[in-house]
């Protein structure tokens, strides 16, 4: 490998990161790619390992083993806590630097509270596996604590599931788990009948999944509702605590709640010194360099990009083609030529719900229930090709949906000292 | 259910209290599974988690699960941290407590340090699947820590191996790790070459796998050897800190020692009051019960029984056999007969090594090498039945064996910021 070759650094292992870091494979650069976790996540089912029916290492996959081949690329397992613009230099949490000619910050979002931090420990997210192996033991362990709760007040605050947020991620959770209380638990409690589960999806806003229209929408809450989950729309959380929430002005008594609600940039991107938008995620110009630095380019949830006067959506099929899209302005650049601009190609959009419901939203195309469902289910399977657990996951997923059980349901995480009172 | 049937209590659904349990699913007895955990481990094929081959969902199942169409049983979760034999009931760390009329403690054995409790930290076990995933992420960590090492001695310090322990889970650590070494890893470094790994097995006794005939152990060894594994036998490890450990007069830096060199009891066992053996492990009457309590057997690891002069060895089989006659025991009592002796029944001795590389002793039938491994590997597939990840299990096996490939290598487990310097 050349030590006069070009040094671009990539920031962050995700869809933004990982295909921008590919397209290069041919390319004279010399690449090192930090990420914090030694795996690139398949985000889009990651609320299936917090449901239980996929196992971590189902949906994710080392990045030194997707990039082996690929001998210009070094992979460094690591968290960067700073970026020296200046110097051209990143620094990470444990003092070592790495100096870069070109820097792709793809560090993605993680869950925010709006200025509600004091609710993080009672309304856990979702967006690491460490977040839904968390998750998961949480919502199996609600089910254990009603089992063995004497007193019937503090037993149905046990079975009061809250997923507050109507976005995909919301929804999918809410439809999931109220599959599990009716149907995978069926049986398997004494005390308590797991179909007494109250499990509600709270939207502030007037509905849920509104990146899609409003027909689609109606049809996703009916298929909610027919699932078994409470939809409430157009009324926030204005409060959560270790004991329950409140909804407008009434207080459930709950110990599951579930922040699915918003997200906000990764805070690295404040350490650049440019200008961001609200959620903190860094204006990019149109060829998603920064303003003023044009060695450094932003990809995935932490770009924000303006196109026909609507922002960019915060999805996998829109972090990759950034990725790709900085691959070949980077080339471009090397070339001495000028960058292009990033142009956003919607494909469409596709949320589930639960069993065998879902909708879709391609073109004119609208579709939903059962058959969205399989479109679904195809697109998923297609877009985890490359992934050698792709087979694992259809035979879980056939082997869940003909039995109703679960494949992961298995609780661990942290030293068990009897069980705590509330967690 | 009635309330006047007699109540059994069982603690802990190992191999001994899940056989007992499923033995009586016919009887008129009213059953209370009681486990710290969830689920039911399949702790033959806990290594492989530990080396990043199976997830852990794939090796165990949720006890309710298994249980649901047995009407006769209760599960809860929960920790026993003391039996009052005097008043029949037990006291769980939250301070439930259940009363008994008939009580099988099967709680099983943890790793122990003989006296050296101040190794823990720096050479961890091998027993649950939390310390399996602690593991998986020590042996993957290691690797991350050489390739960003600069520093050459401390750089061979990451890649120096030591597994403590010469029985089989010490015997198939050592190997797989090499297996992982040599060929898993090849390609995915850009500064260290993996293969440079030491991978030790230290046994203070005169050889590995001491429970098979002389000829076999050297088959093992030899194994061993070819796979990479530097085996030292009789000679002890007399310290283990952060830094290393020492062998005989011998100090080897390292950071990554493992600890399968013994366990001992459950520490229920002491608040029974009654007399133990060396290991922590109740003396039983030869039907199982408890001297002077007929009513409280105990089976499993927990059991220390003694058969034409010779233990009772802590497998599997043993301990689903004592399960199984201790349920006949019970129902012998229930009748008013008396309970019958416990005989147990040696179909003989399997380990792996690694990579087509077993032993197998059976009556007279002695085996090693590739043929040894089929057998091994037909016997564990046949016992997971019951299980549905059975399928997904051969599926990551022939996986795993035709591309050296290992499904599970994802890092998670706790908060990562940056490496920390040493774990």
């Amino acid at each position: 490998m050349s030590t006069t070759s070009h040094h671009l650094v990539v920031i962050g292992g995700g869809f933004a990161g990982l295909w921008a870091t590919r397209a290069l494979d041919t390319a004279d650069f010399r690449i090192t790619l930090i990420d914090r976790h030694n795996h690139h996540l398949f985000q889009p089912l990651l609320y299936q390992v917090a449901t239980a029916g996929l196992s971590a290492p189902d949906i994710a996959a080392p990045l030194r083993n997707i990039l082996r081949q690929q001998r210009n690329v070094e992979v460094q397992l690591g968290e960067v806590i700073h970026i020296d613009a200046a110097r051209r230099q990143v620094v990470l949490a444990d003092d070592r630097i790495v100096g870069y000619d070109s820097l792709l910050l793809a560090t993605g979002a993680a869950h925010a509270y709006f200025g509600n931090d004091q609710w993080a420990p009672y309304a856990p997210g979702l967006k690491t596996l460490d977040d839904a192996l968390l998750l998961r033991r949480k919502l199996l362990m609600a089910f254990e604590h009603a089992e063995i709760e004497t007193d019937p007040a503090a037993r149905a605050a046990w079975l009061n599931f809250a997923i507050v947020g109507g976005g995909p991620t919301g929804v999918e959770l809410a439809g999931t788990l109220a599959e599990i209380a009716r149907h995978t638990l069926k049986n398997e409690f004494r005390n308590i009948d797991p179909r007494e589960a109250k499990v509600r999806l709270i939207e502030a806003g007037p509905r849920v999944l509104p990146s899609f229209p409003p027909d689609l929408t109606a049809k996703a809450e009916r298929q909610l509702e027919k699932l078994g989950v409470e939809v409430h729309t157009g009324t926030p959380v204005t409060h959560i605590d270790a004991d329950g929430y409140r909804l407008g002005d009434t207080f459930v008594p709950s110990h599951t709640v579930v922040w699915a609600a918003g997200v906000a940039a990764s805070p690295l991107a404040r350490t650049l010194g440019v200008p961001l938008d609200r959620a903190g995620r860094v204006l990019v110009a149109p060829d998603l360099s920064v303003p003023d630095h044009p060695e450094i380019f932003v990809g995935g949830d932490l770009a924000s990009v303006q196109q026909d006067g609507k922002p960019v959506p915060g999805v996998a099929p829109a972090a990759k083609q950034m990725g790709k899209h900085i691959a070949r302005a980077l080339r471009a650049r090397a070339a001495g030529q000028p960058a292009p601009t990033f142009r956003y190609q919607d494909y469409g959009n596709l949320a589930t719900i639960g069993r065998m419901a879902a909708i879709v939203h391609v073109g004119k195309l609208k579709l939903s229930g059962l058959l969205a469902w399989w479109f679904w289910l195809a697109a998923h399977v297609y877009f985890l090709i490359g992934f050698r657990n792709r087979f694992v996951v259809l035979v879980n997923w056939a082997m869940a949906y003909w039995s109703y059980q679960r494949a992961a349901r298995i609780i661990f995480g942290r030293p068990q000292r009897g069980i705590p009172p509330k967690e």
